[in-house]
């Protein structure tokens, strides 16, 4: 299972790359799992339904119907932001699209736990501290296409032991 | 989707009860949730997964490995504790199956959220006060055998607006 | 620390009870913690206060100003219900004063997590269960004043290694 | 209250700069709230004590000795890193000083929830980027000494309508 993360209000080239790697992820046999809301999340759904794959939200409130339409299994969860934290322990790998501080968040959130990030677009961070303070299996990287962003985090997710 | 709540440590004949359980809301189309790991949880997604059913697994630490092999999405929280609030927060009502402390407190949270909740064996609570306190879809009904637990739990799920 | 759990929606006897424990808390050098809304809560936490102990309020949502008036510390969590975990988490021992659905739920996480828990009034569980189910300091004690509910509280509190 | 972020694992100037802070906050009267643990958090505990302030620990686990010794009130969570939420809707401002992956989680989480931060040494992050996705009172300052950071954070802190 990989996690796609980026913001609910996304430009049209975010969305277009979302639907793209997550298109790319069904069609590796991978299950999505987002935070289940609009703009990247939908769009990454939206490319793996498209696909024949499955998808899981994790939502921040209690209403399943706050899911977006391409959401195989909503998970409302009630914890607000603090969801933030399940949505990057659920997945081998984390691929983050554009962003907003939900999606830097995560992105420092699934490094902690030791798990490979791909960013597509969006947050840089300083590449030195990253590789100094990275532990475990964590690394951060840029990719250019969703290509490269799915063949990177499956990379990851591949790897004996990764979770 | 419907939640199954019961204890990791449980004995033949809740594990029983649980596989029968899986079985039957799988045969009816809905998904399983449940917390993920040994017992009722294992026995009630084996009765899922060989029915055909699906399965998800919201488990209280950051190891997917720890879910049990009859669960088809773990979702992994590091929440602790807390995880079972996300799980009965996860189902359209919720089954009680046996149970130990964690299945009351589950019992608990999903009445406080407005759930319909059927017990099979395990925790009783005060009728009266239970009826007195319950809001919205809330509710508490004991079942006498599996197929009258899942009766019930999709009775609640399938009126509209449950979520 | 002590843990205070009570609803939201209380009777003026259960604000009573509640009252007198908080005082009680005080006058043993006890820190009150508490899900610092109304009710029970604003009880306890107001009889703490005029007796000059300190107060700390774990709220489900993001706005402090949803503590009552006499919280020292509030805490907004924005965890919805799954912050009953961080209530009992947070105290050596849990005096539960009447008692709703959110009641019910932070005596079956303390119990779960092995801290003793004192009821005055509201619920009343199996006792062969509660006392089969049992590990570590886990003990459910029924008190019939709040004298007796703080004593019987203290008493675990201050076992070493009680935390 | 304010809340102060920063690594377990420390270097000597890190601790100092966070010793002063605290130091700072306390003789401002302000109440410090951390993640409970070592380095930056040990150290800006220490110095808020030593003025005579007070402390809260929000912990990731659930043994509350876990926490520094300057720690008035260990909350335990037992969430993990889930709780890194739990410290940044607690403070009214935040104050970030060096810094790991949970400390960018915070500085990210708060600003999300539309909190001021100031940081101090450690993470920058694209100063455009993080103006345009700003709402509410988010907003991230870089302090270049402990009473510059203490004063920022106090300045968002006392606005009002601030939490």
């Amino acid at each position: 299972m990989i996690a796609v993360c980026g913001p609910h209000e996304a430009d049209q080239d975010e969305r277009r790359l979302a639907e793209a790697v997550g298109r790319l992820l069904a069609e590796a046999g991978e299950t999505l799992v987002c935070g289940g809301r609009g703009g990247v999340m939908a769009a990454a759904s939206r490319g793996a339904k498209l696909a024949g794959g499955t998808t899981i939200g994790i939502l921040p409130g209690y209403d399943p119907a706050a899911a977006n339409e391409w959401t195989d299994h909503p998970i409302p969860t009630g914890l607000g932001e603090a969801r933030n934290a399940v949505v990057v322990a659920s997945g081998a790998a984390v691929i983050a699209i554009g962003g907003g501080f939900g999606t830097l968040s995560e992105i420092a959130l699934a490094l902690k736990l030791g798990k490979r990030v791909v960013t597509l677009g969006g947050w840089t961070l300083d590449p030195q501290r990253v590789t100094r303070l990275s532990r475990g299996g964590a690394a951060l990287l840029v990719a250019r296409d969703p290509a490269e962003a799915v063949r990177l985090a499956l990379g990851a997710a591949r790897q004996p032991g990764h979770g």
